[in-house]
């Protein structure tokens, strides 16, 4: 067996909170943790080119969709480019979902069996079928970094029967990507804890996950649209069964709260659109909460969007000119907006590496709730 | 009187075709001509930063509408906001034009007299009304380097008589938006000739416009959707006519074809929306013609847009990811065709300005037209 392509080293816990500080070690680049991953659905972050992702938002991995790519252009097509990679410009590490989320949301497109699930296509209704051994196939021709096992991401809310049936069924499909990846020299196959809010099935998710010794685990289905207060009862049980020498991956999330929480539950990885989404939307996050900057109260305001930020956007243009650029639909706004919120996760995770380090990152979160203007939890 | 805000200053005539290579010395920095300036309509250059305009394309000056800048965000908001430079965060010269052509072009809702002309806003179907002395107000308050003065472009083909009328008025609103205009030690009025097709009215209209002294001509009212035969016949009897000393600047011409007619004709600057607008619609201007990059043809092309550019795009991207950006309708693809298609101009103008210092602009019209394959003329 040779070198892994991604290792997980601990540099220091928080000891205010348990939380991790790491280094995952990947082949195309060390990545600091907790990080945040900005979301490159269609291989390009919406707006952004990889040298603005790098210079002015200090990205240090991205994710991309398996979903979006197979069905355009096309995973045999970017093989063909040369990877993921080089099809999109990018060297730094690259993580692909595994689809699952994507083609268990087209809630009437789509048939589950034990084999896998056929699915119609968003883009023009035509049927296609993922199965784990497809889905490695497609994320093995992609090429990211680390890949996602094809798992079921059952809706909130679900009854305990069918999230355990669904559970043990992903579990299966673990194995099955384990045995159908073909390059576990180069791209880590990381497992999708399931068990939806049932603590004991999630136990058991985890543990069967675990025997396969895989080089890293995610938490699926939490993050999903349920109240709060489930999130948080989900994550803090899971977060801290998971193995502590691998990466621990909360899928889906980038609100700063729910980065902050999952810091301090001892994830090391999460992944959101959120902040590229509200962008094209004209919402921007502040250290004092969201501003929506198409309000007319900004009409002439000639502040930055955060006058505590020193991104590009922040040092060269005013409130008043991006509400001008989001009412007369120009793209400078989305982008302008786009790095802001992406720094502003960034930075988010680079204060709480510090606060880890310093353990004092409780301290910190009740100072950045009171800010920002969150109430409670 | 005090030091100009615009001079020109002539350094060589191509002796093969009397085209003009000269230095427009500006508030803002120097322009060497002949100029292709890019049209940023609404204090933006379409999916572009001002730091790509200059860094990645090489522009030296750009074109912002007073039209659409008095709609929205209205000019005395960009004047509280410091005047456009600042608005836009750009510092090299900016041409406003004189909203003329928007105003005329809106058919059905605007009326014409003496004294101005009533229009209805695009956006809302508000009544506005546009006289010299208004337009003057607006782009004093933008606060541009060169303003262009008020002028009816009448459309194509107009008779004789109307298009006598509408000149002469042109005219009298010359006279009346040099003596509004407040700032003609910041900013440079410049004259537009019009008189359509007919070449005594465009010699009546040059001849009394240059006695007003200005610091600038344009050529207004071709280019204007008229067979490219009569585009060269009035450019190539206007140009050389207009004074010797001052730039002469034709309106709204961005093919490459149309451009080295104009240097060869004598001509020192141009605008056009062409590069940005066929770069949203998938389109690049390369050395060997127009590329359609959505085309079928493109799927699996991993060559550059033109394998003869360096610009940003063709250093880091391919055809087919180009093409697949488009058909996913990502913002990326828009933007790099954009940088691409501007910085085709911008390359095709410095290639022009070497040509006319070496005496053989004409052979280099005549390899670039087989080239990039126009037939003649």
């Amino acid at each position: 067996m040779g070198k892994k392509p991604v290792t997980y080293e601990l540099i220091h816990e928080c000891k205010q909170t348990g939380a991790r500080r790491g280094v995952i070690h990947t082949l195309h680049g060390d990545i600091q943790t907790p990080v945040f991953m900005p979301v490159g659905t269609q291989a390009t972050v919406k707006s952004m080119t990889p040298e603005e992702l790098k210079e002015e938002v200090g990205a240090q991995i991205i994710l991309s969709n398996t979903y979006h790519l197979y069905l355009r252009p096309g995973h045999k097509l970017v093989e063909e480019a040369g990877g993921l990679h080089k099809f999109m410009n990018w060297d730094r590490p690259i993580l692909t979902d595994c689809g699952g989320f994507q083609v268990f949301s087209l809630q009437d497109l789509r048939t589950i069996e034990e084999d896998g699930v056929e699915f119609k296509s968003h883009l023009d209704g035509s049927k296609h079928f993922f199965s784990p051994e497809k889905v490695m196939e497609i994320e093995n021709s992609l090429g990211a970094d680390i890949i996602m096992s094809f798992d079921e991401c059952c809706p909130y809310p679900s009854t305990y029967e069918y999230t355990k049936q669904s559970m043990e069924r992903t579990t299966r499909w673990a194995i099955r990507c384990k045995n159908a990846h073909k390059y576990p020299e180069k791209q880590a196959l990381f497992g999708i804890i399931q068990g939806g809010f049932y603590k004991d099935l999630r136990k058991q998710s985890l543990d069967s996950l675990v025997e396969l010794d895989l080089p890293g685990y995610a938490i699926g289905g939490i993050a999903i649209g349920e109240p709060k207060e489930e999130y948080l009862d989900i994550l803090r049980y899971v977060a801290p069964l998971m193995p502590k020498d691998k990466p621990r991956y909360m899928m889906g999330i980038g609100s700063p709260d729910y980065l902050i929480e999952a810091a301090i539950a001892g994830i090391d990885m999460a992944d959101c659109v959120l902040p590229t989404r509200i962008a094209r939307h004209g919402t921007a996050l502040t250290s004092h909460g969201k501003l929506i900057v198409r309000n007319q109260t900004y009409e002439r305001d000639f502040s930055p969007l955060d006058p505590e930020c020193d991104c590009y956007t922040c040092r060269n243009y005013t409130r008043a000119y991006i509400r001008h650029l989001m009412k007369a639909q120009e793209i400078l706004g989305i982008r302008l907006l786009s790095i802001h919120n992406l720094k502003f996760l960034t930075k988010l995770m680079e204060r709480v590496r510090i606060e880890i380090e310093n353990d004092s990152l409780l301290d910190f979160k009740n100072e950045f709730y009171k800010k920002y203007g969150y109430t409670k939890e």
